[in-house]
């Protein structure tokens, strides 16, 4: 019994010129598509995350009301649930695994709103982080398709600085006994605990730390929080499940596909949804400077920076409500405004 | 033949309660002392390095001028040419070495100056990042013996945000196979290359990334910078002597000493030089909040921003002429002044 549905792809042309066999786009959705199916949000999931960690957004009287709106998590391809390495059989499995881009996730999504649910427009797309960034794939890719986007803590390319903290936690990762010949056999838990603590230090600010705002998520010490907090979160991943959305991460960028051939601004400038771009005024690895930079290229967008001391977790304010009514209010302004 | 020299410490009574048996503090002068020994300065040495690595700052017509002052550089402990995990024989050695806090490092400073030279007051200390913190120490521990301190990209207290990036570093280099029984008996190929690419993401800014400023270092493409930049510059070092040296960064505090007790406010205050305070407006570890915050309890400071986007190497700005030119500029201002 699994709390969501698979949609079929059948063999999948990638952008890297490998075919995935079989491709399986994991989903879940939550309320009632209506008659005129123009209720729909895609919510696109976060790095390393599954459906079971952001739904809780999801919720009546909430801004992703399921009692108003047909909303989709689509997982991403290796979070574990759509195809990832930890699913994938021979020939292609192991060093072999066929990496998935945004491009090739918002592709095959697209696929699910039109061959599964026949939606051909979507309300929104909203997502935090690498969630955010395919919202901004959906609106560049696919602009008729979409009358709203919320880059929450996101962006349209993955900034350079952004690809040097992803490739320290790469190398951190595999810097683990485990870790030979291209794959971890085994879970590398040295590389996951020290992954947790490196990325401890980049999702939060350092403010978050100089108040030990922690204490307020339960945590009596740093070092509680350190280890149940990032420690545990990532202990409980797929090694080689994580390595393959880092590499989907790094190489974001709305514009490397043949439809705008790497010219960024093009790609901004195609956007025709109404534009929602709320990075953190404390986020270190996406930045509001990078957000800022996007502006002068999409017609249709407001920048709404949230004003907290939370670091990328600003975005995904769990037991943080100041936040998170920040969110939701920005949310109803983008969903009950104009497209 | 050695280009510096030994002080021999002789049994060393450590805060940690343990005696460093034969401790040496190595150390190596520029210029000469004057008749009434007015002129002598300290320049500590920074994470991992040797004095090898930060002389150049040292030169005729520069602000550490040794025509004019008698510049000597102490070798922190730790750093493979004081005592050291590198160095130090058994029952002592390994996963026994005896770490040295900050206070440990300025007490046998002072021995230095004082027991060799009878130096009672110097012009000026100055330090960049952990020989900026011992600057503070300094400042704190000897009142009486210091005129002048200048803290380039250093903090009084090593803020909480400063040890979790610390945290995710040790966590990195200690992922590495060869990390076993709390020691490593071979070098860390894997750790030390995986600690310089995250060590890149925290060095240097987002926006020294995203205007490539690393071309202006030599390097044609970032690959090529994180590999002879970073894994280079720490695949050289001794895993064990980074560790020692983290230790002591992450308990770096002058007021942890019974004179002050753990009141940061109090050893502040206590401090009697003129004080130059200098952050980078874009360090991410060594921050302007944390210097700003210092300055309501010091009682004879400047605080002067590096406006620069190199991070936290515009204190050490090798290969960076702007922020070198402002550095020299604010010595010069310090040195030439009152104390």
């Amino acid at each position: 019994m699994s709390d969501h549905d698979i949609f079929e792809l059948g063999d999948t042309a990638l952008q890297s010129g490998l075919v995935y066999r079989q491709a399986k786009l994991a989903y879940k959705t939550y309320g009632q598509l209506n008659a005129d199916k123009s209720n729909a949000i895609v919510y696109p999931t976060s790095y390393g995350a599954q459906h079971y960690d952001t739904e809780w957004m999801i919720g009546a009287g909430r801004a992703l009301d399921p009692t108003k709106y047909f909303i989709i998590i689509p997982n991403m391809f290796g979070n574990g649930l759509s195809s990832s390495p930890s699913n994938t059989p021979p020939p292609y499995d192991r060093q072999r695994y066929p990496h998935f881009t945004l491009y090739d996730n918002i592709q095959c999504q697209h696929r699910l709103i039109t061959e599964r649910f026949g939606i051909t427009r979507l309300k929104a797309v909203i997502g935090w982080s690498m969630g955010g960034q395919q919202a901004y794939h959906w609106g560049a890719l696919f602009p008729a398709a979409v009358e709203r986007i919320a880059v929450i803590c996101g962006s349209a390319k993955t900034a350079p600085h952004n690809f040097v903290f992803l490739e320290g936690v790469k190398a951190t990762l595999t810097a683990d006994p485990a870790w030979q010949d291209g794959w971890f056999a085994e879970p590398p838990r040295r590389g996951l605990r020290a992954m947790g603590r490196v990325y401890a230090g980049w999702a939060l600010s350092q403010a978050f730390y100089r108040e030990e705002v922690w204490r307020t998520l339960g945590h009596p010490s740093l070092e509680d929080f350190l280890i149940a907090g990032w420690e545990g979160n990532f202990l409980r991943r797929d090694a080689n499940n994580l390595l393959a959305m880092l590499w989907s991460w790094q190489r974001g960028d709305i514009s490397a596909n043949p439809l705008y051939g790497g010219d960024l601004a093009k790609a901004l400038g195609a956007i025709t949804a109404r534009a929602l771009i709320m990075p953190s005024a404390t986020d270190l690895y996406f930045t509001v400077a990078d957000n800022e930079a996007e502006m002068a290229h999409l017609r249709n967008a407001e920048l709404r920076v949230i004003p907290s001391i939370w670091g990328h977790r600003a975005g995904n304010p769990l037991g943080n409500p100041e936040d998170e009514a920040f969110l939701e209010r920005a949310l109803r302004d983008l969903l009950d405004g104009p497209g």
